[in-house]
């Protein structure tokens, strides 16, 4: 059983928690810190937490408290990370790590230098879909890694700070571009270095300075490609899905909008309102199970269970430091609009890992171009004559 | 937390100890019994239990059990739980509660007389889609419910007791019918009396005496239907699907084939072998937490909240007991070729409904008949006259 | 190149000329018959035909008229034929054939006893889908066919006539179950007789005397199940899905609300109104080319290429008045609940054709009844021992 | 009636032809140009073609043909459309519509100074779901468009010339990106310019000196982005999907994986071949009918119907010479890793174009941000106050 300090009381700490203490869980939050009094004394009363505080130092240094749990707007985490370094607390931190790489580089190094446990809280490589799909990539069902693609845009935040630079650091890249870039590392392999990223940013349509749509490229050491795309401005829910393609295999994943579950109401029977959508009558997609469905409960799991075997956690403050310094190379591409290299003061991963090549060898004279079968069922091959470099048919029956 | 005995260590009790033992759970098995000394001991080895026994009534018995979970082939289910009466246990039993409605109702009676908690195992109106869906059916999204349906088809059942007539009492009817009469029923309201059945059943594939496919139509008091399709003899999987109809809205759920996860391998990567699946290349719809998925967490969480709270679980012995009833006179339809009454010696719902009615008024002197938009714009309605009973057509602007 | 009286100038005949019409066709209509002049000269008009009448026997005798269409209320059909028959002119009539099957007996003597071409316009069985999956069918990548289900399920129909039992015949059973006996024989083939049906039709919501919802289950002689779902209370659009379940394998259809074309609104840019759909914002389903897909271009190719190549249409009257037989059946089991035969006085398919068997041979001791690849690669295979009538398992390595 | 030269007798001259021969069409091939003598003849053959030849221009000049039909690699267009000009033939050319813009802008000059007819083949944009998706763009049902995506990926082409750079100019982004680049075209709007673009391409798989994947950004001038994504080393079938973005709406495509249309088989039935299929066992995708669903039927009746009426077809090789420019600028780009500039040495569209903008006014003292309907129905809006650029909360009841 592990005792929980939560710092924010907003949007997330609650779907923290719900997750944390839902089911038939051990793990209990004993103490709540928020901003404003009225958000910690209605926390503590929702989910019967004994102690509430708007002194984030009193909640981390609480004694029945055994973990801190960061669920804070953004350029508030290093604070709290450093005040859990002085408290010798383990802590784990929501998305993004933070604000850019240096910040990150900094929290890296203090919860390193501190001793301390310390897990990166990136739900979506916990989702079960994930967890499944990862587990198929790394028994070699796709073969090589090729292309390994994450989407998520809904109609933008539900709080005011995600808009402000300064609070947020950035917008939907930084928001939702942080999720993207670990699923299509951990696809691709966490130990394989991101090289250079390009990137297109804009403001399309929220009158805000920060960015409200950004598609990027991630180049790894190995050739293969990570990319996101991300928005606050797509029109019709939360549209989540990841494309993983490789030499033997392809997995296509829906998180939300397309599960299994269709609703269709007239409205007329009853003011039904629907979970993150965006209209309440005609075609709704419902989840199911959100808290599971997002990862929330196998990603509480690992942090707990590593806690308690003395090991890291599948996502640690190393792998939001990579994150964060992806995303600052993306927002410098977005501006220099050409390729720039990604600057990793520390790699953990392999090094000198080179392209994988594409001759596939057919016979000592030729390579494999393509194989197929024909209508009439025999099958067909195009070769490419290694000596004078010209494709050639032939029909083997 | 729980403590547990398992009876049963097969498929169907490892599935369950997965999920009462997995996640952060309180909840554990202490004592196994399985009829094979090396099921027992293979069991208590794999899920850290500390007692083992092919003893039934040893397990029930033992002092630390509180909870029997019946996980056994339905003939045995009526022993196991007259077992725990004598013991004063509380039971939860697998579906179907037994192999008809004459051994459920005396299992009924019995857990009621002795004063025990039974709880009754029907998993799939606990799986969070079905959970969601039945919420927005309770709030009214879907107006007044017509017709419920419920489908689960798959290649047959993994152990040999399923294909027995004496052991399993029936074939893919009661296997997997008891699913999907419950899954109706809760949406068309199980206070709402069965009122009679028309049914179909053939063994068409497998050399069995029991029927391999079966359809049934469950009418309702109040004039809705309930459907189940059920068959041991479709390929491609395990297709589970449910459809609700309403005056307002419709439901259409997939539990398993269609979920968002889609996987296709060439099958040279890697030796994959999906779970449940037919083939392990080319397209694979895995799912990515079947036991979150088809229901058995929540299933269990009320189960044990329950008997924390000292009231009934969502599904009780009676539920069992109304569906065998159900499913008796499925298999007497199927056999006198006519639609046949549901004989329920013990009803507990509501009585005297009658069917809802079907005439809309539009005016003192039309019911309406429908309303619908035209592509230029305007409402068509088609009325229906009281007096001569003609039907009209009016254009609004 | 063809030359057509189109008879009734509604929602169905026009549909019907958009598609001879349409594209870069040689056919073309000439003469167009309606009840009303305003409704003949409108279509003359919209689609450049030269003569127009409101005397049926006018626009089937107009000396250029080679094929003449019947497009007209089901209580018109007979009469329209027998015009066609004494004027000697080719025939196609539109679904279903007749009000009953005594109605439908006296079409197709008179067609056949004149000697005209008729050809009836089943277009469901004429869909891109239908004939593709058909083919697949016939080449046996399903293997034995046990179960063919057919869904359509809407709002209800637009024009106030349907409404009207004594010009309809019926509700939504003789308007949508023709569809849907028809898909259903095709699969598992016309030459199959249906031996019996039993069949539920209640009118739960529309102020009408014809049934508003359907379902019905029709038996061949060769033990598979043809089944139909119909409703005209369905809301979220119109639901037209096939289902094929045979021994190696499965089809699924759907031809309306999930296609591949999805499309969301919030209805603030454009007040657009969709085709069919009962809403014109959020999720929306369209179809891209609803003549194509509901099989208009692909039967009306067949009927005049089987007029000029002087053979019948792979639809006929013969066709027609087997699904009216087989309806007719159902109207009467729904009401004596009870399994009704099917009464064929005309049949020209096989005879005497048996159930198929179900005792697959493994070996000389042995039948297979089932066989399946477990997770750790090994075989599993449940038997049936032929002299005791035991289920053994066996792992294979 | 249009009586064509057909100039190619590979898999797209065929596809051609059986569209525009298909269904009861008026047109007709009456003479077949092919490189090799038993290609000719075995069309001619299978066709029912009158004159054939291994003579270009002998088949253009034929004194039947009036419209030819280019369906040759590449290379071999321009010289194709200079014989066209020469002897005062219409042309309608496969796409792209040349190997590079330089190319596309002498054949554009020749046919305009010639005065002939001449048509781009861009099928993709003639699919039924497009026109339909087009037509509700246009409308403004999505309202301003942000993002238009087009994606084309398979396991790459038939023939052996596509591989070699020499005939085919380039790798999968001059085969699959040209349509790619049309769709987002006239999503966005054919009259908006592309300024730039931002390219990457690599061979990952194939033994080719052409790139096997590419993926570029195309930014218009008011500021909307088209991008594409294509592949010939995809795994799992012909992807083929299109994803429209706008500030009212979404849109997304599936023309070929997932249209409604399912199959499963075991194999064992039948030695069953699906077509572009990657397996012939398992979970299968077909298509419907793939000439009208890829667009080919109302592709070639808009051309002969612009030739008849003397108007220009909707798809002209000025499109195709700007799709050339917009892939040069990629081709560019993937080279020089920077945003390249796309040369349009002739525009005929809108110039001076801004960019959208992103204030939307709330009041006189704010912009709005954001309004969502909130779980318990209140209206929650997020605002931007114009005087301190603070973001705020606000909820009204």
């Amino acid at each position: 059983m592990r005792k929980l300090a939560m710092l924010g009381g907003g949007f997330i700490g609650r779907f923290y928690t719900d997750s944390i203490q839902g089911y038939r869980n051990k793990d209990k939050v004993v103490s709540i810190y928020a901003r404003r009094e009225e958000t910690a004394t209605q926390f503590a009363k929702d989910y019967n937490v004994k102690h509430w505080t708007t002194d984030m130092e009193e909640a981390i240094a609480h004694p029945e408290v055994e973990v801190v749990c960061v669920a804070l707007p953004n350029n508030l985490h290093e604070q709290a990370v450093l005040l859990c370094c002085k408290h010798k607390k383990a802590v784990i931190c929501t998305k993004p790590l933070a604000r850019n790489a240096a910040e990150a580089k900094r929290m890296l190094e203090a919860v390193e230098k501190a001793g301390i446990f310390a897990g990166y809280l990136e739900d979506l490589v916990y989702t079960p879909k994930h967890i499944k799909a990862h587990e198929s990539v790394m028994n070699g069902a796709l073969g090589r890694i090729l292309w390994a693609k994450s989407r998520e845009t809904h109609p933008g935040p539900h709080s005011n700070w995600f808009w402000d630079m300064e609070q947020a650091g950035g917008g939907c890249m930084l928001d939702l571009g942080c999720h993207c870039v670990e699923i299509a590392r951990s696809y691709i392999g966490k130990d394989i270095r991101p090289v250079e990223v390009m990137c297109w940013a804009d403001t399309q349509v929220k009158p805000i300075d920060a960015e409200d749509h950004g598609i990027a490229l991630v180049k790894y050491e190995n050739g293969a490609i990570g990319q996101f795309e991300v928005s606050w401005t797509f029109r019709g829910g939360m549209d989540l899905r990841d494309e993983v393609m490789g030499t033997e295999g392809t997995i296509w994943i829906n998180s939300f909008l397309r599960t299994g579950f269709e609703m269709f109401t007239t409205g007329k029977g009853a003011d039904y309102v629907a979970e993150k959508a965006e209209s309440n009558t005609g075609w709704l997609f419902p989840v199911g199970d959100e808290m599971n469905e997002l990862g929330y409960n196998h990603m509480f799991m690992d942090m707990f269970d590593a806690i308690e075997e003395g090991r890291e956690a599948k996502e640690t403050f190393y792998d939001g430091y990579v994150v964060n310094c992806i995303l600052d190379a993306c927002y410098k591409s977005a501006k220099t609009k050409q390729w720039e290299p990604v600057q990793l003061d520390i790699w953990r991963g392999k090094t000198g890992v080179t392209k994988d090549g594409h001759l596939v060898e057919y016979d000592a004279d030729h390579y494999l171009v393509k194989e197929e079968m024909t209508h009439y069922g025999a099958k067909k091959l195009i070769l490419k004559e290694k000596a004078t470099g010209k494709f050639i048919e032939r029909v083997e029956k």
